[in-house]
């Protein structure tokens, strides 16, 4: 194989989304990979540090997918669409690797590691804060909470790990593209204080 | 105990929720109500049975507060709210079960059952979704598409059972009103067809 560790990483990760993380075996994903089991010892010394560098992988991923998207975008708004569209399709992309952080759930053993998982995961929700917040400051945006707006756009990209399916009627990106136009133009028809009185 | 079904039940979620299924077993679940194995026996025939029965409980009781919090409610966006506030408040009282049902990922053995959630689950987004089909039809609302806004306002809610903290700086119903004031009135500060031209 061209690269054995990543080859390990990604079976790994289909494997976990599929069973679960503690119903799979070291055993189960050397068979599925054709692989002695030693020769997954040449690499990694437990499941449980696959299952962790899974993590810090896709997180890394994630967030420089995200980051590129923006990198020189000025308009607020078009940032938190090619943020969102973004991550949504490094989600799809990487599929297998979301669902295995899902059903892992808080199932770090690594500490230096799970710091490290913590500080990526508030680089993405810090850039996405801020990109709210210039908006925000530019007149764009109303006065929303960065932090509240950072959460539900999080949540909206998260919980896809759950229920996209690569084979439905709509895209990764498409999905996010809906919940962007949701999200900045709101239900209403119109703004509450020209709604007429009831 | 007054009601042992219940109270296993409501043990079985907690052990689930803090090791995850495969790796919980009715040996700790015993232990930890100070049963033994055969009185647990006495209403479950296994693990996975006491499983399907939290989930079946959870959407059952989901829907059903999410359904009298919008009973004889008239204005759309007051539905809206009420139905969120309620599925928020029920996810917190129930945060256990929900963790469960996230961690069990695709879990449920009994096909009958399993049918029974499917039905739930779309039970409680048909009424999400006849919610918001009435305020475009009442004018009240942009003409959005409900499958979109149901899925995005499910999104949020159920994403709350990864992050949500009991202890936390809110309560899990101030939370929801967070997301139904962003979902209602948007990003936006006004109309994009009154944004000034670039």
């Amino acid at each position: 194989m061209a690269d054995p560790r990543a080859e390990i990483l990604r079976a790994a990760a289909r494997l976990f989304a599929a069973k679960g993380y503690a119903a799979s075996s070291l055993n189960e994903l050397a068979a599925a990979m054709n692989y002695s089991k030693g020769a997954i010892y040449n690499y990694f010394s437990s499941k449980q540090e696959i299952y962790d560098a899974i993590i810090i992988l896709s997180l890394t991923g994630l967030h420089d997918a995200s980051a590129a998207a923006v990198a020189g975008v000025g308009d607020p708004a078009e940032r938190l669409k090619r943020f969102m569209m973004a991550h949504a399709r490094f989600l799809a992309d990487h599929h297998d690797s979301f669902v295995t952080m899902l059903v892992g759930f808080s199932g770090m053993a690594d500490v230096a590691l799970k710091q490290d998982a913590l500080a990526l995961r508030d680089a993405h929700e810090g850039l996405l804060r801020a990109v709210v917040a210039d908006g925000v400051a530019a007149g764009l945006f109303r006065e929303v909470d960065p932090a509240v707006v950072g959460r539900a756009v999080l949540s909206l990209l998260s919980w896809m790990a759950r229920w996209f399916r690569a084979d439905g009627a709509k895209s990764a990106e498409e999905i996010a593209l809906d919940y962007y136009d949701l999200l900045l133009r709101g239900l209403l028809s119109r703004a509450p204080d020209e709604r007429p009185a009831p």
